[in-house]
């Protein structure tokens, strides 16, 4: 879920918190505070352990909190891990270093997730968002970071789906692997995907709930129907337009957006209309 | 499928029917000649007519041929058509110009598509292969160039199962969505695909015919498991060796491989070693 | 240079032989056919063998002649680069071949290069053009290259002068590296380049020559200014709008541009205004 | 310049003190502190403040302090920014923010710098650094920055000096255009460079300065010998292997070098004897 600002960009944790509480009238399994749509790397350290402290408080026992705490250094990420772990986290999420890519060789990655892995008090979910750290952590390396006890899961975003199945294949039963988008869910589902962690179920919680059941419950038809009706809701909220769609969608559709921090615009009005068409077209607010 | 050398690089055109001719005792709906793993791009012109011809001979009036005849200009991607066409061809599969990238825009390429379509006696499948083009085209083109009636469907070999699904929710009904490769088959025909042209085929007939009809007839979990496993050994034979390693598989089942035309090197024994290992994992012989 | 089409885009040997007359006013080492520019990829095999035999003919004996002979396969690029030794080339240019990316490692291209200089009569320059080809052939490789005697030289249109330099450094002193555009040859030369091979020096003969030399005399305050005078036109006449603004510059200033092949769309005439702006700022007429 | 850690990659400041007091004993022209190689993403908010603290205490006055201050949203940009100016820095090295890639529109990144530079007591430089971002800044977009009069040059460590001279043509006379790396600082100054700030200037101050005067007096034989045998070791300290290369060389000069903040690890003892030998080839001790 995104983190919430006011006009002023300062962090607006009442807003957020209000969020959680109406989207936890969904059966959702629980949230992911400061994934990349949160903008972690737009918050100060102080500000990441407030949302982790409120996301806690807001969400119920019963959903699972999951904390996104992956920074350029081993030793911010621990410490931020920690911080996540204290506040009441089930998990934390762990996008890998990317600043220094020429230097993130397999052996570099290993060291790195199994020292956050060692350090940390709840289980760590791998992150692999090639779009935004401009890197693809490969199928080996994957497999070679999921041989880590303390490691469960990994949350790809990169839509390869023939790389998920490698995985899938290999990996200890238990591992899980998440969709990254709602825009390949049921493809992923399909290699072995156990669910996924969506942009998409800010704005279309029952969507995304019937589509994963759907294909639970074999109902493939059904579940490929849904899925070719939210990829282009979700493209609209994440690749095409990213973040500040995301959030004019949740304005429009009685939830908390407002702005996201500079140097990210708002919409322009053109565009804004054609994200509202969209949405009604998918009657995302029905 | 691909194209048969001697060791001297000469087409050998009765291997290539001794192939077509034991692979047809499969349910295969048809053959592909002069795809990529065809080596298109390796045989002069006067050859891929030769190649069409025997083709058309070698396969069975019930099954398809479907002739690669894509070039870098207008001019020569007609000609080629025109010859497959004559030849017998069912369908032309267009591979994109590519050496131009940068000119390579949406409307040069609506400009080419409609021009081949319109020439052509047989319908028109679009061939989205980005590995090997260097170009990935996007949703919004592909369906501009589904307009056209002539052009019945596409091939794409990129593995973005979110762009098919988009696609598919948009696209005249019967536009055929053909997944590339045997490593995404089941997810991208949980997002519309009918099906695929896939260089495992030449290898394992009965396994991609197996897992095509899992999931027609909703069996999902043997589809699933079935994707599962042709995942490494198509990754063997295509992304990780390519085609060396297609055709030392097919040396290793019965089938004619040989050499590929040089600069493609054949694969050194080490892999070879490698890739026996994962076919035989995967049981390819039985 | 471009090759030349009438409006039907046949071939149009006359014109291309008039812009050589016109050219060969100019002080230029010799011309390049069928490179880039020269649309090599959109010529049948009989059609780059007669612009190969008209370019000797109207190239005097004091001029050299380079021929662009780099095919996908060694057999095509040895057929290619003997014809135009017979044709009377003084050297042949080839371009790796790039379709088969993930096969062209180091070992296959030394193969493919190798074989080709022992089969030329003619010395080799390797081609190195990553916009185009989709691939970056690194320092280690292109002086793996150089090693073979019958390898004189490589263009380099990527740009990256560091590159230049670390081959420099390291490579027999006869090696002739050459600029691959006029947007860098001063750059390029002051890494140790010998000179360029440019698309530029069709429309800006003079400007060429005199950037050139005012490098080689010591006169690097009218070198630079050169250089950045050049730029502007050279960069629309390649990255920005490539082939057909080279051929309406051609037509702008008297020489025979007409039209590129198909997919290749002509100018639009905003865009050409655009274009004869930019050339008449420079006063490429002059 | 590199940030100093100990053994347990606690800041080490006094060991990054008495590298700046060995440097100033060379004719630089100052110092860039927290820039990539300073690992600016490694350290908290309150470790950078620190740096620029004890750096421009260590510098003197009559050498530039430059401060690396770029963070992902504009926010924490301003602040640093803010504490580099107060602490007393003379310029900040400003990256552009690249996490949101696809957000990262011309005028997002004009609406960000302008609000930085807007904010900043000191001029601002542009720092366009696609290896690390992931994100290439073209050249209408830098002269769109470059507007701002608090906006005085811009650092490229891309190394596309048609860019270089393509900006260099059409901006204000007094905007400096900076090599990012010592591998293109004789053709970036080719093209109106006006000088560097270069990684290499901690293991090779003599050899950098000597480089860049022999340019400036014109002796471009000296100048392209200096570029040339400053390329391997420069390659070795910066695209190869990196910050741990570059602390690796200092240590073995007698510098401080020590570790990199983890996920970097330390060169193995191969690559290590490796860069020794390439150092010692430079005679880098000389």
């Amino acid at each position: 879920m995104p983190s919430s600002f006011d006009q002023e960009e300062n962090l607006a944790l009442d807003k957020m918190r209000s969020n959680i509480e109406k989207l936890s009238t969904y059966d959702l399994q629980g949230f992911l505070v400061l994934g990349s749509n949160g903008e972690l790397v737009h918050l100060s350290e102080a500000e990441k352990i407030e949302v982790y402290e409120m996301g806690r408080d807001a969400i119920s026992s019963d959903k699972l909190m999951i904390a996104g705490t992956g920074g350029q250094s081993t030793r911010e990420t621990i410490l931020l891990t920690r911080a996540a772990a204290t506040a009441g986290a089930d998990a934390v999420l762990v996008l890998n270093p990317f600043y220094f890519k020429g230097l993130m060789k397999p052996e570099a990655l290993k060291q790195h997730y199994f020292a956050v892995a060692d350090a940390s008090e709840v289980p760590v979910i791998v992150y692999n968002m090639p779009g935004n750290s401009g890197m693809d952590m490969d199928a080996e390396t994957l497999l070679m970071l999921s041989e880590h006890t303390n490691i469960i899961g990994m949350k790809d975003s990169g839509g390869n789906v023939a790389k998920m199945g490698a995985i899938r294949k290999r990996v200890k039963p238990d591992f899980q692997i998440l969709a990254g988008s709602a825009g390949f869910l049921v493809p992923a589902m399909s290699v072995g995907a156990c669910g996924g962690i969506l942009a998409s179920a800010n704005i279309a919680p029952a969507q995304c709930i019937a589509m994963h059941k759907a294909f639970l419950t074999g109902d493939m038809a059904q579940a490929s129907r849904l899925q070719l009706d939210i990829i282009p809701v979700n493209n609209a909220v994440t690749k095409k337009w990213g973040v500040p769609a995301l959030k004019a969608a949740m304005d429009y559709i009685g939830l908390y957006g407002g702005p996201a921090r500079k140097p990210i615009l708002p919409l322009d009005a053109a565009t804004k209309n054609e994200l509202f068409k969209i949405l009604d077209e998918y009657k995302i607010k029905s």
